[in-house]
């Protein structure tokens, strides 16, 4: 059979595929990672690529103007090589970049060893640990096996009442003993309440024990690579989950995920993702796998099952049932991790199918748990995750808020990558505008803060009314009407990195107000449901990617987060990976989570409550329907009516 | 190349083999066991085979006699077929006929529910258990994991603090609980201090879950079905270590074991042995292997170490010190054993190299460990084992008896199988004999009981003096000299299976008063470390296979056990594999052997003691050098001088 060539730009990378295979799976075959939220049905948008030379058959589709298809461009999904092409992939399509968030996170989380060890919350005693022994050897007086004389050193510095030897190591312990004169060095894993051997070398190799936290976003693969003698973080990287070849969101994989072929590709998929991560972080540490003895992830539920290969039909289908909270710990290549091939794998336990590990990981990061005052947490993604409560009790609950946060379903949305506007201000009304752009360069589209500021602005100089539609007198020429749609140009295509106009519709900005009205409502309603309100809040702690770039001033004004004292909000950053990282460090703090806050946790179902959807509807305003709820914005200036 | 074909008879079993192999080489190629202590060296003559046509070269060797050589009879290890030809194994050759014991011990140990169960001392509570669950289904205000959902029913109906499931189970959780429609029959096994739930099926199979207690014997491997539902033995079976093919004693196995490949081939065999006894249990009671969930292994030390395929090396060498003696629960086909493909593998924990898990089951079902009395339990093998104590201590120590007992060493000795001689009286001094053969057919040779029967008979009727030399005017005819080698008919070739005499020579009498001494010292010994004497013992209980058969009279006559009344004596039969039996079904007596008759065992090795090496001196006599020690044995009849 004859066969087309493709090649993509700028990578150069070239493939062979048969007849009648779209860009998209030449692109899959290439390893050329090409974005895309609906897994390939044509019905998002966001795979488009320029056909630079060769033929194409495309189907039609309602994402591109008749100028852009007569550049060449076309969506990737949608379009048939009819013989050798040359493809281009430009930026804002592109998945696999490095997010700028890496290095900052690690300078953020660096100082991990404040929450564990000496005076701090949790006890110094790593999930493994390296002992040196320095054995005395067997005589007719002591001659207990090989196996109790290990034992009984370890025993003898601390107290550990379960302990397990595999056969593998058992049948090494006596000749490595001996090799080793009697001088060596066991790792010891704990797993469940069971401490495993899993390791026995000669001579002292101590001082070389290393684990890796991962958080396993949707979005974003972050690990950081402890030390874990030291307690310090040496190293960080980070990747886009290569998942999102198979849907952005965590719907979207669930249906793909609907035979247990295409549930492995997806767990092989964050796996690869995994080992990329460990990779990278031994070399720029110039560590060995070998001395990798423990990987704890964390995530949410979705993610933690697909990163064991577990089930997740039942997470999207009534009444929301996950396969497993708690996860055993297993051998890391049990699910293809590669580090030490005896090293383990844990997973900070969830609490429901939209309530997860992550969410766990940030209470303890957060020490709510540990608090007499009652304190809020809010971590908003996709799904908006908020919890209530303090060291007696934790509520909480999710919504979803849609992808909006993340630019998802934006007419010029994207990720918090390279290009996107991050931060925006107007000046004399609308005239001018100042824009914050990831990378300093030229704009490609808006991300969530951006987007966030923008609505608020626009919300400000009177622009938007509180519904959020346009208010066209105030807008000025910036409102234009393309195809009888009322777009907003934020930066004109001649400022922008592609030559296109960056723009905001009225159905951008509904998005919008949907997903923030979601959040602000989820987090009034877990407060109904515990007898309390905002007043008694005393901390509201902000976590998620999104979160770590928010402007509080302005997330209030707009109504997404609670009208409180700004003093009473505090950023905790990616606490998934941080609680991740604090479980490695400190067995106790792991219990924690397992014991107190994941099976603690009163999880109240939205959807079944009949007030939430009144409230919600109160909330699609701006701020709110109900003014009251926010007097320092009601005080900054009096409302704009409704047109 | 050409070959040469072998046919053994009575099996009809052909091979073709090269020039230069011997027949040993052939019947191990054709699967038809041979005999053999020395593993091939030609030095313990046990291998002897009759060629009935074809030629053969033959090393020439000092176990056979001219006639024997001219009536065909050779060693099959130092024999070389010439051309085709055909070889008959004799009975007394074979290895692999099914020993008596079997169906005996089956319909012994049929009640072990006696010692479990209510109102018993031990719990019943099975190592693994199935639970058939009627689960209510998911609901908004119950979507608890899958996982959770079949926890928390366990945990309903029991206590269980730590329970945890592998991955590949919990992958099949949802789909199983949903094709079940939430009625499942849940598998759960202990490990350590986990309960794991190791399978899960649709519907309701709790009725059909077995276990298979297994007791390792070096020279034979006895099994029982064990119906862990209603606590029933439902079936029995035993076979001869296959091991012997490549050592006889356990000393020669460890040598043998020279290497990790040559390791992993004894392992084998008797895995390979297990296995073809589970086969055996199933067709016998038609269970299927699926339903059997767990297999609980006894043995002596080195025996289990072979099992696991653990380093032996040490076992052997000063000072003697085991791999393991609290080996892990792990899952049986790990080491090849074919139950369900999940089920687990447990094993009796061991004292020391020489005091094995056979000994520490002995104790439970001896219940020394839990008397107020004093009470001392002796194990008769080739490794003779002696335990004294009560509820508050234990103490033991072993002794190397030597194979007297299970006929090995002996010119006509053989095991405890078809044709064996296990009981002999003298009449009318000794000119008429009785014996009882084991099977009702001719005798072929001596077992251990007939052996003790023999020298103390031969002893009462003075035909032999308490050194153990013959007195020839006592013997009269029967004795005659045989090359300038003096030996006693026991029964006239006439009335043998083969034509052979069955003799006995002082050589013979030496091994055994040798092996008697050993273990009566040891006893002796034991008790002086404990600061006791015979008169403070309660009980003495019998434990092994020899022990079964032996008259305690004859053996306080000729010193082998104390003078104590006989009252006092007590048989348990294969406590070994009772002791597995009552672990399979208890979970409590299996803890009690771990945590409290194990590690609480003080073991004396005698290698080190001073007085040991006169005492056994002074024990090398009927019954004894200090006559006083047997007062019973003195008031029967004087002693009969020495020559």
């Amino acid at each position: 059979m004859k066969t087309l060539s493709v090649t993509f730009l700028p990578d150069e990378k070239s493939v062979e595929i048969a007849p009648g295979k779209t860009v998209m799976e030449a692109a899959t075959a290439a390893g050329v990672p090409i974005n895309s939220i609906c897994g390939g049905d044509g019905v998002c948008g966001k795979c488009r690529v320029i056909v630079r030379s060769g033929k194409v058959t495309a189907e039609p589709n309602e994402f591109l103007t008749r100028r852009e298809i007569q550049r060449g461009v076309a969506l990737a999904c949608q379009t048939y090589p009819d013989g050798d092409v040359v493809i281009e992939v430009p930026m804002e399509s592109r998945v696999g970049a490095v997010p700028r968030l890496a290095a900052e996170d690690a300078a953020r989380f660096a100082p991990v060893s404040q929450w564990v060890g000496e005076g701090a919350p949790y006890a110094y005693e790593p999930l493994s640990r390296k002992d040196y022994l320095q054995l005395s050897p067997p005589t007719l007086d002591d001659n207990i096996s090989d196996q109790e004389r290990i034992y009984r050193e370890l025993r003898r510095r601390r107290d550990i009442p379960i302990m397990q030897t595999g056969l593998s190591i058992l049948r090494q312990i006596p000749t490595v003993l001996r090799a080793g004169k009697w001088r060596v060095t066991v790792t010891v894993g704990q797993r469940g309440g069971t401490a495993e051997v899993m390791q026995i070398e000669p001579g002292d190799s101590s001082s070389r024990n290393y684990g890796v936290a991962v958080d396993v976003g949707t979005t974003t693969v972050d690990a950081h690579l402890v030390d874990l003698v030291s307690s310090e973080t040496v190293g960080a990287q980070a990747k886009y989950n290569s998942q999102i070849s198979y849907g952005e969101d965590i719907i979207s994989r669930i249906i793909y995920a609907n035979t247990d072929e295409k549930l492995q590709t997806l767990r092989e998929c964050v796996v690869n993702d995994i080992n990329d991560l460990i990779a990278a972080l031994t070399v720029e540490t110039k560590t060995r796998l070998h001395d990798i003895s423990y990987v704890m992830c964390s995530g949410n539920t979705t993610m933690t099952h697909l990163l064991l290969g577990l089930e997740v039909a039942n997470i999207r289908r009534e009444p929301y049932v996950p396969s497993a909270t708690f996860a055993p710990v297993i051998r890391a290549a049990e699910v293809g991790i590669k580090i030490n091939a005896r090293g383990l794998l844990g997973v900070v336990p969830s609490v429901s199918s939209y309530v997860g590990g992550d969410l766990v990981a940030d209470v303890l990061v957060s020490g709510i748990n540990d608090s007499e005052e009652v304190s809020m947490l809010v971590d908003m993604g996709t799904n908006g995750e908020i919890v209530i409560g303090n060291k007696d009790w934790l509520a909480c609950c999710s919504a979803s808020a849609g992808p909006a946060f993340e630019g998802g379903g934006i007419t010029c949305g994207m990720r918090a990558t390279l290009g996107a506007i991050e931060h925006i201000a107007f000046g004399e009304g609308c005239r001018t505008t100042e824009c914050g752009v990831i990378g300093g360069a030229k704009p490609l589209g808006l991300c969530g803060s951006g987007l966030l500021d923008l609505v608020a602005e626009l919300h400000r100089v009177g622009c938007i009314d509180r519904t959020g539609r346009f208010v066209p007198e105030a807008c000025g020429a910036r409102l234009r009407r393309d195809a009888g749609l009322a777009e907003f140009v934020v930066v004109p295509g001649s400022d922008t990195a592609l030559g296109r106009d960056v723009v905001i519709t009225e159905a951008d900005i509904g998005s919008f107000i949907r997903a923030k009205g979601a959040i602000y409502t989820a987090a009034e309603a877990l407060l109904r449901h515990t007898g309390l309100d905002f007043s008694d809040v005393r901390h509201v702690y902000v976590a998620g990617a999104f979160g770590n770039y928010l402007n509080v001033g302005q997330a209030i004004r707009i109504g997404l987060l609670p009208d409180l004292p700004l003093a009473r909000f505090q950023f905790i950053g990616n606490g998934s990976l941080q609680g991740a990282e604090m479980a490695l460090l400190s067995r106790q703090a792991f219990d924690v989570m397992e014991k107190r806050i994941a099976p603690n946790m009163t999880h109240f179902e939205l959807s079944v409550d009949p007030q939430f959807m009144n409230e919600y509807t109160g909330s699609l305003f701006l701020p709110h329907t109900n003014i009251e709820k926010f007097p320092s914005v009601a005080r900054e200036r009096p409302p704009i009516p409704v047109r």
